[in-house]
Formats: C-alpha cells, structure tokens, sequence
C-alpha cells in the first residue's frame, strides 16, 4: 500500500521569528483531499560534551513555553545554511567555553513529525578544552557537571524530559557500552 | 541565579487546526524586554506495546512534513481535557487493534521545550489481546511486528529518528533490563 499523499495546495499562514506554519492540502491514498497544517524550523544541533571521568557538561536555562527551569544538553538553532557540525563546534563553545578534540555524530531527533519539520542533530564531544564562554547578551544559563549515569538515572525516573537531551544520553550511554 | 522570563505582554498571533503561536513580551533577568514566539500544542500520547516474544507492534504512515513514510510507535493527540491514560488505550486499540491487560507510565517527553508546549505521555503496553483496528476514515497505516532489540539496533543506526519512539523505545529496554 502507498501511504503517499501528494500536495494540491497550500498557503503560508504565519510568517514568524522562529517558526513559519503553512497550511497546505493534500491528495490522500484514497483520493480524498485533507488539511495538513505544517510548522517550518530551521532545524538545531544538540552537543553531549562528555569529559574524561564521564560527567556531562550540562546547560540550565528558563523555558518558557513550560514556565520553568530546564537542565538539557548545550544546544542551539541552525543558521540559514549553515553546516550542522560547525553550527555544533560554535554553540557549545558559546555557551559552555568548551573545545572538543573529538565530535561524533549521533544521529538526528525528529522533535514531532506529525506537524513540525524540526529536525536536531546530535553530537558527542570528547577530549574537552576549557576556553572562555561567550553566552549572547540575553541568554542567561548555568553550567554544571553531572555524571552521565546520573543523567541515564534522572531520565528512567522521569525527571529529564527534553527529548533531545534524553534521545543524546540514552544513545550516548548504549554505544559507549557496545563499542 | 534566578532565571525566571516574566510575562509583560502577549497577544495570540495565529489560529490553527493542531497549533495555536503566540508572541509574548518578557522582561529577562536583567531587566530587559525580550520576545518569545510559542507554538501552543495539546498534548499527546505514545504507546509501545510488547508481546510475549519482545515484539513491537509498530505502525507506519506518510508524514507529510518530512515528505516521506515514518516507522513509530502508536500515538495520538489528546482530547480537550482527556486523560492521557485514556487517550492512550483508544489511540492503541483505533490504530492496531490491541487491548493491553496492563499499561505502565513512560514518563512523558516534552518535544522541543525551547519553542513548543507539546508533551507526549509515555506508555509501555503489555499482555495484548487482539481485537478490531478502527483507524479513522482519513488514516492510512501499516501495521507490523518488530523485535525490540531490532529497534534498539535501528535507533542506534539513525534508522529510526522520531523523537518520541526513541525516548519510549530506549526506555523500555532499558527499565526492562533494570527491573
């Protein structure tokens, strides 16, 4: 069975700072049109900065869309055609001061693809440099260490909720272990 | 450091099907006015459910913000005011057919906490009984088996990048192993 639904239609809706939403129509299998209400990201990166004794450099910052305090990995928006690695490099230099020897790719997060083009791409950094953080003049973070398994700990109990700090760790944690 | 954003102003700035934005004014730390664009989301729920032999039923469909067909695990938006535990049997016995004899918390994923209000709740379904799918008239899916270590194995290889599947799946292997 082909699940492809082909587009017949569609209008921007909302040009925004962050995100663009368009409203397009689509042909369904069944011939049938429906709605398919799209948000546009311009995509991010997430940096697990993992130090010699396997604690995670950690970035606490307010969220507002959940009125509270968030501990998530370093992480930060792509700019328009901007390399997802570089992107990497230059936001956890910002906003921890951190220069890895080593960044390996794990993988990318699609945050929620039933309606939203976001697409994160994760990263393992080893062999950390501690240089000078550089945070832009409004964003306001604190910095912590935590042990990695403290990390895989506090996600099993439901306490790190932010799917591409837990999507990193857990992911981080099974290679490190099988490779 | 207290890192609280506080509200000064807001005003809605689209109306949508799925996604409500709003651009509100906050007055930072430091006392300085900032905007914050939120995509306002109801909520959702993510099954996994696992027979007896370590299979997940997995269900395919075409995401049309990705262009492309996605393997997930079964999920659904909530209801206004639904409880997600409820959402979460219905949501599974419309897309596959299944009735667990037992569905144990996740925990819950909070998509893109940078932007969106979207929590997904987590659930673990086991002891299946299979009964009658009723997917809606305008949903197209496939339904298959697939063993969890499989799926493991495919997260792992940046086969399978949708954000809620890796938290449900990478936990439940890892709590199964734990407890």
């Amino acid at each position: 069975m082909n699940l492809t639904e082909k587009k017949i239609d569609g209008k921007q809706v909302y040009n925004g700072v962050i995100v663009n939403v368009r409203m397009d129509q689509v042909e369904l299998p069944n011939g049938k049109a429906a709605p398919r209400e799209i948000v546009d990201h311009p995509g991010a990166v997430a940096v697990l900065p993992l130090d010699e004794d396997n604690n995670v450099i950690m970035v606490t910052q307010y969220r507002y869309a959940f009125e509270t305090e968030m501990l998530e990995i370093p992480a930060g928006k792509l700019n328009p055609g901007e390399d997802p690695w570089v992107c990497a490099l230059r936001e956890l230099k910002e906003e921890t001061g951190y220069i890895p020897g080593e960044m390996l790719p794990l993988g990318a997060s699609y945050s929620s693809p039933g309606f939203c083009t976001e697409v994160i791409y994760l990263y393992l950094a080893r062999y950390l440099e501690k240089g000078e953080a550089t945070p832009d003049e409004d964003e306001f973070l604190k910095i912590e260490k935590v042990p990695l398994d403290d990390l895989v700990d506090r996600i099993l109990q439901d306490e790190i909720r932010d799917s591409k700090t837990v999507a990193a760790v857990l992911k981080a944690k099974a290679m490190l272990e099988r490779y």
